[in-house]
C-alpha cells in the first residue's frame, strides 16, 4: 500500500487530468455511477468466479446478463450504458450473441415485415438468437459453406440440410445451449442453381419445452481454451423445413415461383466491417492497458534482491558472510529492473497507442457513414484495408501483451488471481474471429500493392534497387494517410541522421519503412513473378509495418490536434510514443527493415538501442500513474496482483482459504491403501 | 485419413528409420511395451479428463500416480521404466513433488541416520513429502526467505516461525493436500546468529487422521492458469517446534551445544543444476515435437479455399458466378500455404535441435560427475552457465511455439480437444521454476564476460569497433565450445558472401555474433561505465544469442558425428538445420545484429530470406514423416486435431456429444421468467 501511495506521489502529473484527456469526463461519471450499482448487487459479485466449474460459470454468467437486460430496462439505459455495464462486468454469457450478432442482423437484413416478426420478439427476450455461420470444415473460406438450403417450390418452404459430417454448424455462441432461433449461413439452391450463402431465420428450440426440434440436432461444442462462460455450439440438419419467408430478404429473395431476386451491389458489408474492426481496436486498447496496468502496480510493490546487488549468484561468486533477513527496505521493486521495464513500459504505450487509434477510427467511420448517404464510397478502400490490418496488429498486440505482462510478474502471475489466466484465454479468439490475422494481412497488402502501382505511375519513374526514387514533385493522388506516406517516400532521402528525437522525423521513418517493404514486394511480384503463395510471409510483413505506421500516425496526430491535452500531460505522452516507436523498431523488424533496405545506418541502430534505455528512466517515476490514469475499476481488474491499493499478499491469502479443494476427499493421505488398492 | 496417408507416402525417407536415430530401439520398444499396458487399464483413460472440474482432476491425477507406483513395485520397473511411464501419462499429481524433490533432497541432504529414517519410509510411500522453499515474498532470491528456524538449546529443538505474512509458503507442489512432511527451507538462527537458509524435515499432517499439526496453518493455494491437477499449497507455522536432528545435516548441522558446523563449499549443487537443466532441455524437445505433430497432421488434414485462388476476397473483387460447393478435392490442404509452412516447419526444427542438444547436455553431466570423482571440476563454470541459457532457451521457444502452432490451426486450435490449451499453460511454469529465464540470461551473461576479458587479454589486442579484432594467432584458452567460438570471432574476417549454404560458415556467423555481443557490452561495461542494471536487456540479448548458437552447434555436431545416420535422414535433417539458422537470423534478432555489427551486410539479408522460403518448399513434403518420426503415440498427444489417423471432424463431434453441459439445468429456455425474477 505505501508502495503506491510512494509511487503516486512522484508522478510529474495529475493521472485524473490524463484520464478526462483518455476518457472524458462523461464516461468517468457514468463508470462510477454503474460501479456504485454492480458493487452492491450481490448476483454481480465475481470473486467465486475462479472456483466454479464449466456448469457454475456458464449459469453465473446467464444470471449476470439477464439482470444487465432487467437493469437496462428498469433505469431505461442507452446502449452506449448498456454497453458500458457489459464492459465492466466483462463476461460474455449464452446471450452475448443474440445482442451482437442476431438483433443486428435481422435489423441490417430483415424486411420490415420480417422485423417485426423477429426483432420485436428479440429485443423482447420472447426469442433468443445466434449467428451460425462457420461450420466443421468451412471457416475462413465463407464461399466453402456446405449447409444447403433448398426451395421446395410445391410448399413454399426451403428444406436446410446438412449433407456431410464437415457441414455441421461450429462454434456459434448462444447455439449450444440458449438459443431458440439462428441465423443460418446456407447455399441458397432453387431449381438446380447455387447461388451460395445466405441467411435463413431458422426456428431450432421449441418456444415451449425449449427441446430441439425434429431435423435439429443440436449442443455444446465442449470445453475450449476460453470463453467457458458461452455455449459455443454445433448444429446439424436432416431435411429440415422452414417455410420460404424466412430467408432473410433486404437484399435477396426467392419468389414464389422459385425465382432468384439478386442483391444489389453490396459495400453496406464492408462499413459494418469497418464498425466492428475500430470497436476492436478500442477494446483491445482498453484490455491491453488493463494488463499493463495489473503488472506495472504488482512490479511496483513487489520487492526483490537487494537494490545494491540487483544480480543472482553465480556458481563462482558466494556470500561472504550470512546475510541479513531479507525484507522491505533492503530490497528494490522489481519495477526499477531494466528488464522489467523493457516489458511493461512498451505495453503500456501500446495501450495509449491503440486508444488513439480506434477513437479515430471511429471517427473515420462515422465520415464514411455520413459520405454514404451522399453516395461517396471513395473512403471505402482504405478503410477497410487500413481497419483490417490494425485489426489484427491490435489483437496481436493484445494477446502477446497480456502474457509478457503475466510473464513479467513471475511465480505469482501463473496463479488465477492474478487476473491474467483466463483473460488471456478468453481474449484470444480476437485474433480469430471477425478475419483471421494472418489472411487479414492479405486484404492489406493487396490493398497497398495497388496503392503502390499507382503512385509509380505518378511518379513516372521506378524506384531504384535501393527502393527510393527521385525527388521529382508530383500531385499528390490520393486523399488519404497511406497514399501521402506512400508518396512521401518516392520524395525523401535521408539527410539527417542526428535528429532522431524529432517525433514527425521518426513517423517518417516508419512510413519510408512500410513504402519500402511494398515497393520490395511489388517489385517481386511484378518483375520476378513471385506467386501469391510465396508472397503470404512478406504480406504480413507489410500488414505490420503499415499498422505500426498507422497507429503512431494517430498518437502523434492527437497529440497535435488536441486542444485539452495540458503540457504536464503532453510530456509523458511524448515519451511513451517514442517508447513505442523505438521498441517497435527494435523489437517488432522495424530495425532490420530499415537497416536492410538503407534507410538506417549501423551507427543509428545502437543509437535507438541506447535512446530506448533512456526513455525507460524517463518514464520510469510516471508508470504507475500512466497506468491509474486508464481509472480501470477493481472491480474489472479482478486481480489481487494489480489492486488499486496494492495489498497483494493478503489478496493472495485470501484467495487460498477460499478454495474449495481445501476441503477435499477422504481419499488423500491413505496412500498406503490407495496404491494397493489401485 | 486418405489425406494424411498420401502426405506418408511422398515421403523421401522412412520415418522409422528416423525414430530409431532420434530415440533408439530401446526406448521404442519399451514404449509399446508400457503403451499396451495404459491403453487396457481404465484408470489410464483420459478421455473424460478435458470435462473436469479441478476437484475431479485432482483425484484423477492422484489415482493414476497411485497406479503407476502400484505398477512399479508390481512389474518391478527401473527408474527409466518409471520415469518413460509417467511421461506418457503426462498428468502430474500430489505425488509429483515426492519423487522429484522430496526424495532426491532426503538423498543428496540427509545423513546416513536420516535416511533410514526419512527416506525409506518415503519409498515405501507411508511419508509423503514436499519442498517448500519459495515463499509469498521471496521466489528468486532465496537468500530473503524470511521463515525462521531458531535453535532452542533447552530442548534441543528448532522452532519453526512465519514472522509475517510474506514469510507464508506459497507454490510447494504437494503441500496443499497430500504432504505428510515437508522439507522446509528456513533461516537458521543460533544465539542470535542468522546463518541464513537451511534444509529441514518438518512433519506437517498426522499419520493418524491426515490433519495438520497445531502451529501448521496449511492448504491449497487456489486455481491457477494450469496445473491444476496438482495440490500447490501454502504453509505458516506459529512458534512449531521439531527436534535438532530433523535439520538435513550432510552439509551443515547445530550440536546439540548449539555449535553452528559449517558446510563444506559446495559445488554439488551446481551439478545438479546442469543435470535439472539437461532433462528440462530434453523435455521441452519432445513436448515441442508433439505440439509441432499436432499443428502439422491438422494443417495437412484442414483444406480451405480452392488452390488455384489461394487468397480472400476482398473488398473490390467479388465472385462472377455461384461459386460450386466446397469440398475437398477442390480445396488445397491449409498446410500448402507458406504462411503457414513458415509458422510450423521451424518448431519442427527447434524440437530436433533441442533434442540433440539435450542429449549432448546429458553426455556433459555424465562427464562432469567421472571428473567430479577426480575432483575435477574444471568444467563446471561453463556447464553451469550453458545450460543455464539452453535451459531459458528452450522453455522460451517450447511455450512460445505451442501457441504458434495453437494459432496456426485457426479457430479449432482453440477447442480443448486440440490437445494445445491444457497443454500450453501446464507447460508454462517450466519459464520460471528452476531459474526465472530472465534472471539466468545474467547467469550466461557474466560467465560470457569473463570468458571475453580472458580471451582479450590472450589476444593481446582489444577488438577494433566494428567488433572484430586482428588475425593474430593465439592459444586456445579453454577447451569448451564457448570459449572456442568466442576465439574464432576474434580470429575472423568476412571474405566469403555466396556460401553461406555451408551450414559450418552459418554456425560460424552465430558464433560470431554472439561473440561481437559480448565483446560489445564488455565495452559498454568497461569503458563507458554502463551499470549492471542498464545493462539487463543486453544480457537477455546475449543469452538467447549463445544459447542459439550452443544449440545449432549440438544439432550439426551430433549429424557429424553420427555413424548410423543414413544418407536419406541427414538430407531432411541438414534442411532442417539449415531452416532453424535462417529462421532464428530472419526472426530472433539475428539478422539485426549482423547487419548493426557488419557482420552481414544488406544484400546478403534478402539473399537469407529467399533462401528461407525455398527451404520450406524443399521440406514441405516430409512436414509429416518428420512429425511422424517422433513417434508420439495418440495416447500421450491427447488430441483431436492431430491424431495419427487424421480423423478430425469425427473426433471432435464426438468430443461434442461428450459434454456434460449438454444436460444441463432449467434456468436455460426461460429468460423472460429469468429477466422478470432478476
Amino acid at each position: 500500500m505505501q508502495t503506491l501511495e510512494r509511487e503516486r506521489a512522484q508522478a510529474s502529473f495529475d493521472p485524473r487530468v490524463m484520464s478526462r484527456f483518455l476518457l472524458g469526463d462523461e464516461y468517468l461519471s457514468l463508470q462510477a455511477r454503474l460501479l456504485r450499482i454492480l458493487e452492491s448487487d450481490p448476483i454481480f459479485d465475481q470473486s467465486q468466479v475462479p472456483y466454479m466449474s464449466r456448469k457454475e460459470l456458464l449459469r453465473k454468467a446467464l444470471l449476470m446478463g439477464a439482470r444487465q437486460v432487467a437493469l437496462r430496462r428498469h433505469l431505461n439505459w442507452s446502449f452506449d450504458e448498456f454497453e458500458a455495464c457489459s464492459k465492466l462486468v466483462d463476461i460474455s454469457s449464452m446471450l452475448n450473441l443474440h445482442e451482437a450478432m442476431f438483433i443486428p442482423c435481422l435489423r441490417a437484413q430483415g424486411t420490415p415485415e420480417q422485423q417485426q416478426r423477429f426483432l420485436e420478439p428479440a429485443m423482447n427476450y420472447e426469442i433468443i438468437g445466434c449467428y451460425a455461420q462457420t461450420e466443421l470444415g468451412h471457416g475462413s473460406n465463407v464461399q466453402g459453406l456446405e449447409t444447403t438450403a433448398t426451395f421446395l417450390p410445391e410448399t413454399e418452404e426451403f428444406e436446410l440440410h446438412s449433407p456431410n459430417l464437415t457441414s455441421t454448424k461450429w462454434w456459434s455462441g448462444g447455439l449450444g445451449l440458449a438459443a431458440t432461433h439462428a441465423i443460418v449461413m446456407a447455399r441458397l439452391l432453387v431449381r438446380d442453381t447455387d447461388f451460395g450463402p445466405h441467411p435463413f431465420v431458422v426456428p431450432i428450440r421449441s418456444l415451449e419445452d425449449h427441446q430441439p426440434f425434429p431435423g435439429v440436432q443440436v449442443g455444446d461444442i465442449g470445453p475450449k481454451f476460453g470463453f467457458n462462460s458461452v455455449d459455443n455450439g454445433f448444429m446439424r440438419f436432416q431435411h429440415y423445413h422452414i417455410p420460404r419467408d424466412h430467408m432473410l430478404e433486404r437484399f435477396a429473395r426467392v419468389t414464389p415461383q422459385g425465382k432468384y431476386v439478386r442483391p444489389p451491389n453490396d459495400k453496406l458489408s464492408y462499413g459494418t466491417m469497418v464498425y466492428v474492426r475500430q470497436y476492436i481496436v478500442r477494446n483491445s486498447a482498453i484490455n491491453l492497458a488493463k494488463a499493463a496496468t495489473i503488472a506495472i502496480r504488482y512490479c511496483a510493490t513487489r520487492r526483490q534482491f537487494a537494490a545494491d546487488k540487483n544480480e543472482t549468484q553465480g556458481p563462482t561468486t558466494k556470500p561472504e558472510s550470512p546475510p541479513s533477513p531479507g525484507s522491505e527496505p533492503g530490497e528494490t521493486s522489481v519495477l526499477n529492473y531494466s528488464m522489467v521495464q523493457y516489458r511493461l513500459l512498451p505495453a503500456l504505450a501500446q495501450a495509449y497507442a491503440l486508444h488513439f487509434t480506434g477513437l479515430a477510427m471511429r471517427d473515420q467511420y462515422n465520415d464514411f457513414v455520413q459520405r454514404l448517404a451522399a453516395n461517396d464510397v471513395s473512403t471505402l478502400a482504405e478503410l477497410h484495408a487500413t481497419s483490417s490490418g490494425l485489426k489484427a496488429l491490435s489483437t496481436d498486440m493484445l494477446v502477446d501483451s497480456i502474457e509478457v505482462c503475466r510473464r513479467a510478474m513471475g511465480g505469482h502471475g501463473y496463479s488465477a488471481f492474478s487476473g491474467l489466466t483466463d483473460f488471456y484465454c478468453d481474449t484470444l479468439p480476437n485474433t480469430t474471429w471477425e478475419g483471421d490475422n494472418f489472411i487479414l494481412s492479405q486484404q492489406v497488402a493487396r490493398y497497398l500493392l495497388k496503392a503502390v502501382r499507382r503512385q509509380m505511375a505518378a511518379t513516372r519513374c521506378p524506384p531504384s534497387s535501393q527502393g527510393r526514387g527521385n525527388k521529382d514533385s508530383l500531385a499528390v493522388a490520393g486523399n488519404n494517410s497511406t497514399q501521402a506516406y506512400l508518396q512521401a517516400y518516392f520524395e525523401w532521402v535521408i539527410t539527417s541522421t542526428a535528429q532522431l528525437d524529432d517525433l514527425n522525423l521518426l513517423l517518417t521513418l516508419f512510413g519510408h519503412r512500410s513504402a519500402a517493404l511494398v515497393a520490395q514486394l511489388q517489385r517481386a511480384m511484378d518483375q520476378d513473378h513471385q506467386t501469391w503463395n510465396q508472397s503470404l510471409v512478406d504480406m504480413r510483413r507489410i500488414s505490420q509495418a503499415h499498422g505500426q505506421y498507422t497507429i503512431l500516425y494517430h498518437f502523434v496526430k492527437t497529440m497535435d490536434v488536441s486542444t485539452t491535452a495540458t503540457p504536464e500531460i503532453r510530456r509523458p505522452l511524448a515519451q511513451l510514443w517514442q517508447l513505442l516507436a523505438l521498441h517497435t523498431l527494435v523489437n517488432d523488424g522495424g530495425l532490420t527493415d530499415c537497416l536492410e533496405m538503407g534507410l538506417l545506418a549501423p551507427h543509428q541502430a545502437s543509437w535507438i538501442r541506447q535512446r530506448e534505455r533512456e526513455l525507460l528512466t524517463h518514464l520510469r517515476p510516471n508508470a504507475v500513474a500512466l497506468a491509474d490514469a486508464w481509472a480501470i475499476p477493481d472491480y474489472r481488474l479482478k486481480s489481487a496482483l494489480g489492486n488499486y491499493r496494492g495489498d497483494v499478499y493478503e489478496r493472495l491469502m485470501k484467495g487460498a482459504l477460499h478454495e474449495p479443494a481445501n476441503h477435499m476427499s477422504p481419499v488423500v493421505g491413505r496412500y498406503q491403501q490407495l496404491i494397493a488398492a489401485t
